[in-house]
């Protein structure tokens, strides 16, 4: 592992156990160093409930097939996740390591099949022998605890400079229930799930349907907002699951139930959180950039236009020069290809108003903003001054780093 | 100016006068340098026929603005066009300085002020005063001449290291005619908010309905199939002027007259030569990347997924890292959104066929297509399996040297 991002939170956060959830992260030989961990393992208590959502992409991998065909019935007892390899583009043969390992856990726990969930990351192209990770799961069986966080976060890694993970406290009614997320990616990030893995669990217990509704519209606000270099990955997977052996809890039994209303806002504020530590392990970053756009003529339009910006190379490579270049962020917004009028573009970094109207303010003084250039967090405001749509975006600068992690990554 | 670029051709080729065409460079002080030429002018004779293609931003220049507005009349007496200051981003300003040029030009020229075509490149968001460029016209005009074709390719330059045309000469019945085009642009955009800008002129007669046609389809074979960085300047500008002061020839009344066949694909290969000149002298290009795209459901989807390839940063850098790394086309085809099934994508690299039906082909040798990758004209193939649409993208690798351009660039 290469040195941790300097953007990184200074430790993993000490998570909690969630009651109805057992863990274990290990290393069984999936990646070739001796000791780096590249198997996680979440068995569920009987009654958990999985909600998720997948990655746009057109290729996707065995496993998030695999998923997608069987998260419609709602219930989950098993999620194993391998790193080392994506089982991606590996033809029939991804299809038989996945099945293997489904029937390895569904015979182990007692389960049927359709309640063990799998994802992978790692290289593509590289069929691993059928049964090499159902051989191993008796031993993460045997390795289940219901605190080890971190060995979870860290059997997840890929290029990865630091384990990522969240938690929350929040109340339903009267009844204190737990968020515990952990998550890993740091390139092939856009929108739509990039190379990044998400799992969420809670001791709530919450129907599936509603579970779905929740964590797709955090995943919206979140993991959808944020970019790295534009590029989508075959393997994006977010699964919460809700095991419902927490405090006994008012029952929740639509997503809008104002009960749950401080469930939702702690989710998305968890995903947020999680999703932005992918951007702070974003290959090569230096500087963590939030974009707000507001005025644009929808939320979509607005989000759109966030998206262009944080995914444009200029800006990206602006920001890493620490030059307040506010042409580029003219140019995103104009490439966006949402409505947009020059002459009312609004654009500020820092908080410092420097354009409006479509042109330059005439007290417009760059010293401060360069001051705001040399930070590690960069805020870029953009007000489209026609409507009332507005979104935040996250991405983070374009540095050697990136060109140096990604020229030279298989070799 | 920087070194050239490695992958830049010899020398400035040797191009023939167009009759009808006087044309001159001269540097008049828009850029700081002294002796760096920064102003270009096209006289065109009485009769002449444009046609044009423009960004798609919705924040284009000034320029971009006017031309848009005169150029459905289809006819021009003069082109005029700076580099070192792009006039965008510059509010009424900008309008101001495009029609105090336009004035001035039609004025010495004694033409209507809807003849005169103008395009600008350079910083964004810095006025010029109004009346600077219209001062310098009386110069320029003294300055014309049949033949300075490198003067005026060395005008449009912003952060290309090597000034940019090409010429063909070609037969519309037994009558021969040329075809001339000089281009700047090194990066979609560079760091003084640089831009494409291709000028095409012939001495055939050609009606400008039919040129636009001739135009827009060449466009779209070319310079819309380059990406260097995938980010869309304010001022993208393409103009062809027919001057129909060479030999006569039989008259081309459709864009689909069979004599007029062979002119349209010399004037694609033409501007193909142009835009894979600009792909060349992509910032901090090592390496011209042709990217084929065969058997998707149509055309444009070909053309959709090609860009996408062309435009991932990951297949980018490993190109730059010579890493024949085909998982990362995978992603990249996966992520167009285009019609596309894993189990039937073929890819090649170097001609060389390395997987098939979805799965890495068993007689698959890397040696060969890691040799290909060592040299400057790199070859990627990709067969979606699907139907028969095709089409070819160009882009170039994405280096260390494009960060040093855009995040080191500190004035």
């Amino acid at each position: 592992m290469s040195q941790p991002s300097p953007l990184a939170p200074e430790k993993f956060p000490n998570l909690p156990a969630v009651p109805g959830v057992e863990i274990s992260g290990l290393h069984v030989g999936l990646k070739p160093t001796k000791g780096v961990k590249d198997l996680m393992m979440a068995r569920l208590a009987r009654g958990t409930t999985i909600a998720g959502v997948f990655t746009q992409s057109k290729c996707p991998s065995a496993p998030v097939d695999w998923c997608r065909s069987v998260i419609g019935q709602g219930s989950a007892r098993a999620l194993i996740v391998n790193s080392g390899n994506a089982n991606a583009f590996t033809g029939n043969a991804g299809d038989i390591v996945v099945s293997e390992t489904v029937r390895a856990a569904a015979k182990l726990l007692k389960c049927p099949k359709r309640e063990v969930f799998v994802a992978s990351t790692g290289v593509i192209g590289v069929p691993v022998p059928p049964d090499y990770i159902a051989g191993k799961l008796p031993r993460m069986v045997k390795a289940l605890k219901p605190k080890p966080w971190l060995n979870a976060a860290e059997s997840i890694m890929t290029t990865d400079t630091f384990p990522k993970g969240a938690a929350r406290k929040v109340r339903i009614g009267d009844a204190e229930v737990s968020l515990v997320g952990v998550t890993k990616g740091s390139g092939m990030i856009a929108p739509d799930m990039a190379t990044m893995l998400c799992f969420v669990f809670t001791d709530a217990k919450i129907p599936a349907r509603v579970l779905q509704t929740a964590i797709k519209a955090a995943a919206n606000k979140s993991y959808n907002c944020i970019t790295v270099d534009s590029d989508t990955s075959t393997s994006d997977t977010v699964l919460m699951c809700a095991t419902g052996k927490g405090a006994r809890h008012e029952p929740v039994v639509t997503a809008t139930d104002s009960h749950f209303r401080e469930f939702r806002r702690a989710l998305d504020d968890l995903m947020i959180d999680l999703a932005t530590q992918v951007v702070r392990d974003g290959e090569g970053a230096q500087k963590l950039i939030t974009i707000d756009v507001t005025g644009a003529q929808s939320a979509q339009s607005a989000k759109r236009i966030g998206l262009s910006i944080a995914n444009s190379p200029l800006v990206k490579t602006a920001v890493a020069g620490e030059d307040a270049n506010w042409g580029r962020i003219v140019m995103a917004v104009g490439k966006a290809g949402e409505p947009a009028d020059r002459d009312r573009l609004s654009i500020s970094m820092g908080g410092v108003p420097i354009t409006e109207n479509g042109i330059v303010r005439e007290d417009y003084v760059e010293a401060p903003v360069a001051e705001h250039m040399k930070g590690q967090a960069i805020h870029i405001g953009v007000d489209i001054g026609l409507g009332r749509g507005k979104a935040r975006v996250w991405t983070c600068d374009l540095t050697h780093g990136y060109i140096t992690i990604n020229a030279d990554y298989r070799s």
